[in-house]
């Protein structure tokens, strides 16, 4: 599985690239974030993204979620978000 | 049209109260937030919510898109979310 880092310091622009990239292959992909900054970019390159998919005649919808990362063996709440990809 | 507030001190708990509500009349619902904290907290609370609306059997999904915000007659650029309701 690809694996992105989208952190408070992301370029939109490059984060909606890779995320791009990784639908076009993939139907569904999740990103996980921790801290207010970096889901702030993440969401912003969803948006991008969608500019970029739609005319592909793809549409994006997001699911969020909480869930726990693993950092140097300290667990923290962090938020994944499901990107779904689809044809409408 | 029905109006909620989310700001980087909204309690998410309550803010998901909120959402249900109003989802429970609607199948889609639009929020709007400025500024990454603000956006933080609506997240949380969408995910939240989600937990509210499972055992009613709906499900959320969310689509994010920028959105110009007139504030004091400033316009600032903030994000929508768009949460739609569905039965499965």
């Amino acid at each position: 599985m690809e694996t992105i880092k989208v952190s408070s310091k992301s370029n939109p622009n490059n984060v909606a690239g890779a995320l791009s990239n990784m639908l076009k292959d993939n139907d569904q992909i999740s990103v996980q974030v921790i801290g207010a900054g970096a889901l702030n970019q993440l969401i912003k390159s969803i948006i991008i993204c969608r500019g970029f998919l739609a005319p592909l005649g793809k549409t994006i919808k997001c699911i969020p979620s909480f869930t726990e990362i693993n950092i140097n063996n300290s667990v923290k709440t962090g938020i994944k978000i499901a990107i779904l990809s689809g044809d409408n």
